[in-house]
């Protein structure tokens, strides 16, 4: 293990001034940091990522030591078994998280990218080019996998970020921050660009996302509770994470087999995730053929069927649903199924409870495929697929930072591009404005 | 003149419960009618702004007269001249403004732009589009054009706008949305889609700017502390004009000829708007060439010379800058100019005073032009041309809407692209996730 950092830890403690203080202070580094970073190559940053990458399997045993502190706190808290197993670190998720940092080494560097380029009839050129945010604040929850994704990201992305994890994470947050902060100063990363928030104090999150002028945009990664609250004090710009309450439409013109492997995928494949389908929509034409043998399945799987009245009619496991029922994300193996008249009726559900997620049509009609598409408001509207393609990796992203549902700056997947924001460059010849 | 809508106009007034609820229900006929208005296609759309222009022609003298009213009450109030020259309408403006919605006629239409499209290895086929937003509030001061364009604009992007102008030019708002919104419903536009939110009441601005949900962005036109109040009680995201402490910065190797030109027209061509010239820095190599000239211009056109230690024992007429001079956005006939002692330090003070709107560099040498353009921090970084150049019209886009100094979602000048949102379209043939 390299030696410890002197700077990436900044205790946040006593009166809220003094939170202030500090967490300025930190921020104040940060800008500069940033500011420095924006003027790096792409070479420079990669052989960073690429050392942080090494050191972090060569500190394997001292981080796995430090996540036994924080895997310990946490079963004597009685935190749940799923809370544990995305606290808990193991040699391989180690060597997952460098790969990932290799990864992003092969990433095409985003900044300086040309977006649009035009020259005016007065000759001037005009190009918009991404540029880096400067300063981004990454507040999470207790997953140590996130700390080394996100300073890898911001850094591949030439911004400074402050982390500012879960508490019950911090043992580890910190030494995977001294490993990776260290091996990027060692490959002329300038000071600060990678910094954690030590957690003790929640005034902290407040002050960083109220930190306009030095902290660009925050991203909050973790539960709807979460992000709201962040939101909600923040005066910076939150790019969070969306709930997702998607939907699956069967078609009358569906494909029977495709519709049921969709509809069953959507559900099943990973039900604790933000593209799970949480209700499926039939057309009352199909539904004789396409529920008995999804219902099945369904049940095979262990998952809670709830439905509309000519849904319990038809299905003898399904439950009456609840008008509560079709706006909520389960997350869990359970659906509520509702049959509808027409395709209409159908968008019309979906964009009343549905919450612009990820939605998708099982249909053999391209018009319909066509409609659907428009009028559905919604990040990722599909056809014939299931809602969990919706996704980073499926979508060749590389890195994801979760999926807004939000309509500003980033709707949909995120990846490395959205911790980025543009810039106009003009070039003239001495011209002025007559 | 048409027959006057019967929709257009909803009461606000009453206690807050009654603002809500009327507010609530405006924007509730906005979302039906952004829903839409976001699957009409382009010669619909085209030919409703055609129709909303003749309609304001045809309409001139009813227009003129409410107007009037409009401007004998403020005068009565005492407002200033530059105030009522804003609320004043004129033929050959209200000419203008229908003009401009004739030009949006002629726009290509954004809704359904790709941006990216790709294929998978698996052949999953996936594009991301421009999309109407749904609902824009807009929310303004007392400048009918603000109204016509606004409610074009939107149109032409497929959003339903509710406009909120200011109090004063509530007679002449009033009528030019009945004019408008009438010729755009004539011509098959749903209703709901152009809706003025009345002006009695100013909660109805917080109302509207928290709508979540039902209100997708708020635009904030006009001053900085009208957009201030509006951002700090939004929870709607809200897109705004930023303030404009924009530089010149003179290098060792400038053209003299140019270099005074650009910093002459940069500060006098308009000095009130948000794209002037509040600083010059001046490399120290070519003070006694710059200067001398360039100050006798502007002695000329009366404009306020503040400087530094070395400026005012250059120039006579220029008086001493205090530290507040560096950070302030004069619009006015009054420049601040110091001298430094290279790049780097012109760079520097500019990220610490300026606002990061428009910043330009006069230089012969390359690479001081490259170095100024990525260093800088802001919206729009120029080489050997006048701030004044960062404008949607010279940009070529036709219309504007402000400039943004926000690093999401829209940074720098802003048109008719950044009134939308985009979404992902995910086509398969039966993909799941393995």
């Amino acid at each position: 293990m390299k030696k410890k950092s002197k700077t990436t830890h900044r205790t946040v403690s006593g009166g809220s001034d003094v939170v202030l203080n500090e967490v300025t202070l930190l921020a104040k580094r940060a800008k500069a940091a940033g500011a420095a970073l924006a003027l790096m190559d792409s070479k420079t940053k990669n052989n960073a990522l690429l050392s942080m990458a090494a050191a972090l399997r060569e500190a394997k045993s001292a981080i796995l030591s430090a996540n036994e502190k924080d895997v310990e706190a946490a079963t004597k808290a009685g935190e749940t078994k799923a809370f544990i197993d995305r606290l808990t670190l193991t040699g391989s998720r180690i060597d997952a998280m460098a790969e990932s940092l290799n990864e992003m080494a092969r990433f095409d560097d985003p900044v300086g990218e040309v977006l649009r380029e035009w020259t005016r009839p007065n000759g001037l050129k005009i190009r918009q080019i991404r540029v880096p945010m400067g300063v981004i604040g990454m507040i999470y929850e207790s997953r140590p996998n996130v700390t080394v994704e996100a300073a890898g990201l911001c850094l591949k992305a030439g911004s400074a970020v402050i982390l500012r994890g879960g508490s019950d994470a911090f043992h580890s947050n910190s030494l995977l921050v001294d490993v990776i902060s260290e091996a990027a100063r060692e490959m002329k990363i300038p000071d600060g660009t990678i910094q954690l928030l030590p957690p003790q104090d929640r005034r902290s999150i407040t002050v960083l996302s109220q930190l306009t002028g030095l902290v660009d945009m925050i991203v909050a990664r973790g539960s709807e509770e979460m992000i709201k609250s962040v939101t909600a004090q923040a005066t910076v710009p939150v790019l969070g994470h969306g709930k997702g309450v998607c939907h699956v439409y069967i078609d009358k013109s569906a494909d029977v087999k495709k519709a049921v492997n969709i509809a069953f995928n959507a559900k099943v494949q990973r039900p604790g995730v933000c593209n799970a389908m949480e209700t499926l929509l039939v057309h009352e034409s199909v539904m004789y053929d396409v529920l008995p043998p999804l219902a099945e399945k369904y049940l095979k799987a262990g998952v809670e069927m709830r439905g509309d009245e000519r849904v319990t009619g038809l299905l003898s496991h399904a439950t009456a649903a609840s008008p509560l029922d079709w706006k909520t994300e389960y997350l869990d193996k359970i659906i509520s199924i509702k049959v509808v008249g027409s395709l209409e009726e159908a968008i019309a559900h979906i964009n009343e409870y549905g919450s612009g997620h990820t939605e998708s049509i099982v249909t053999g009609d391209p018009k319909a495929a066509d409609l659907f598409q428009k009028a559905v408001d919604a990040s990722c509207v599909m056809v014939n697929a299931s809602t969990r393609l919706h996704d980073g990796s499926v979508f060749g992203f590389g890195a994801e930072i979760g999926i807004s549902t939000q309509k500003l700056h980033a709707r949909g997947v995120m990846g490395l591009r959205e911790l980025l924001t543009t810039k106009y460059l003009v070039d003239g010849d001495g011209h002025i404005r007559e």
